[in-house]
């Protein structure tokens, strides 16, 4: 059995999105919400837990940059989401650490709350930095988005099909 | 350590909505395609694995529908679907028992795909009955819909907080 399934460091969700668009700062006072807006591409939920560090965050960036989830057309092909190209949207999500106890959630394999900023800050650098240098992601003028740390994740997310898969690291 | 982490028999994910719409039956001919949709409530992404069986539908659904996953209002206090009470939608989502390997991902550990469609045809009916008796979801005229087995789950979904969890059992 692989470490990673007895004890993560981190849970992401990923589900292949046509659109998806988040709020990144809510209204206040005068001032209207914000949004940040993706195309064709996926949606990282993130969770970092106790033991994460920086040097799993470019592992997991590697990882889930390169892995097949993502269906190319016209024929279905699976591809990576730097080969179809598409977008990355990456929404901060603790709540993927919870496990149950009777019928509340619990979260104690979650890391601190400065710690999980500052990684998913670097997770966050590290998928755009790999933007700017892939070739297919670049041409195509594909961006990553991602949501403030924190904050309430008020989401819409439109697919063809989830294909919804839990990754540990 | 509890067996399900070790080796869980299903896996759901689970996340708060505002609403959300699922097609369940493509376009053909001249049919337009068919949709369900939902309020305020969860949906639930939902995978079989090797060893699941009719008695542990029963005791997922007991399980899901009491957990508190979701924020009731005014105050935010979090109470489960049936207490809120909300929408249920359930998505199959084969892909949930998937594993990395190189970039590749493998369901090694999926349950048969007709054992699959008979417990999640039973989780499907189960959820509604619990409905049909439970006189908060009853009362308010909250309802299960669900998407079709082996089909593709074309799906939009807006959440103020998609609050995503991962069970497994």
């Amino acid at each position: 059995m692989a470490t990673a399934e007895a004890c993560p460091k981190a849970r992401v969700v990923i589900q292949q999105c046509l659109n998806a668009r988040l709020q990144v700062q809510p209204p206040s006072g005068e001032k209207e919400a914000e949004y940040v807006e993706v195309g064709r591409g996926i949606v990282i939920y993130l969770c970092f837990l106790k033991g994460a560090t920086e040097d799993l965050v470019q592992k997991m960036v590697r990882s889930i940059l390169a892995v097949r989830l993502s269906e190319s057309e016209p024929n279905g092909k699976l591809v990576s989401v730097l080969d179809l190209p598409g977008d990355v949207l990456i929404v901060p999500q603790a709540t993927l650490g919870g496990k149950t106890k009777g019928k509340a959630m619990q979260y104690h394999s979650n890391i601190a709350k400065i710690e999980g900023q500052e990684l998913y800050t670097k997770f966050c650098t590290v998928c755009a930095e790999t933007f700017e240098i892939n070739t297919n992601t670049k041409e195509a003028n594909k961006t990553v988005k991602h949501g403030t740390y924190g904050n309430r994740q008020v989401l819409s997310v439109v697919t063809n099909g989830p294909y919804t898969h839990v990754l540990d690291f």
